[in-house]
């Protein structure tokens, strides 16, 4: 039998590359990274791979592309069964599906809200990212980790987009820690993991990032 | 063992609760329907058992509530084994999920911009839809069903939608079967469906609520 062959179209600030690579890393498998260049031109393989969208992240595995990165890390999670990420039972399984698509609608698109924002935009746009956090804290509780003592989908899902808060506190002028303290303890044990300490970008380059994108879109 | 309890939180003219009402039959799982009075005041059942979004459909297992429908279709198929509605590879459970996910997002919110709109965003809501509808065509291929032979999860994802296009054709001024003539063949075929056919409220009463629903958003 031939070696398996797993790449993964990545983009080094994307959140959503990111969870693929952390559940990559949960389940040991080795893997390609590609780096694509956004800003300079999407590759041919990233818009044969993915006609619909023409975003990261997208897996390729022995060439079959799967993408959407929700889809990704169910995927590695059905494909490599070792260890098991989603719940083992069907209404643990649909809590974390609950709680994924939530995550998924809200928090990336209100953060952006927030450093694209001015003025009472800006405003409606804090308010609402710290109701979504205050959600996630409650849908947290007293645990360690979202699915109980072990890490697993949902804090893969999650936390990859925490590495953008620092860019949404500067832009936006707020601490998430004096709103949101348990998401952020919940932050430090995650990130005491190497699957994640060792995937994620440094919160001052992804401000850098943003900075940089708020020039583009010409933000102040 | 006692009998366990389905319920669930249905309003008539909503295409996700049917999905929800489809996969049931699909299953040949009983179960107690209660409709919501949503334009009047939501029951404290469904504010109680959906918090986040307080909205229909919610499925409740032995008092255990599941929310959104896409999310109670595969806890219906996770949890009553028979006749199994995603497809058994874990690549071809990602091409369902990714066309599942690609409906949710487009269909639904892209119709609502047909009837809600006027002039050139009308133009554009049709131009859009038209342009989801021939993807999805594509996606469904020279296939009977989109997983194949077998009517299966995507069909039971995107058929309910389907029966609002008649109202999104007499608002917007087009024909669905002029755009797209392979997916019509398709709504046939699953309208041969009992567990389809027996759910799916007629086109013209929607159409009727949707003309009320322009009224009340004091369109034309």
């Amino acid at each position: 039998m031939s070696k398996e062959e797993v790449v993964l179209l990545d983009f080094w600030v994307s959140p959503f590359a990111a969870r693929a690579k952390i559940a990559l890393a949960e389940k040991g498998v080795a893997y390609e990274c590609r780096e694509e260049d956004l800003l300079g031109g999407k590759s041919e393989l990233l818009l044969k791979s993915n006609p619909i969208y023409e975003k990261v992240p997208v897996l390729l595995h022995d060439g079959k592309p799967i993408c959407e990165s929700i889809n990704i890390v169910y995927y590695i999670d059905e494909t490599w069964s070792s260890p098991q990420l989603l719940p083992p039972c069907s209404y643990g399984k649909s809590h974390a599906r609950f709680w994924a698509d939530f995550i998924d609608k809200k928090v990336f698109e209100t953060g952006s809200n927030i450093w694209r924002g001015k003025g009472e935009g800006l405003e409606v746009a804090k308010k609402e990212f710290i109701d979504i956090l205050k959600k996630l804290e409650g849908a947290l509780g007293e645990k360690h980790f979202f699915g109980g003592d072990t890490f697993g989908f949902l804090d893969i899902i999650l936390i990859p987009l925490t590495s953008w808060f620092y860019a949404y506190e500067k832009f936006g002028g707020f601490k998430v820690e004096e709103e949101c303290p348990k998401l952020i303890v919940w932050i430090k044990t995650c990130m005491e993991k190497k699957s994640v300490a060792a995937v994620l970008p440094d919160p001052e380059k992804v401000f850098e990032f943003v900075t940089m994108m708020r020039k583009m879109h010409r933000i102040e």
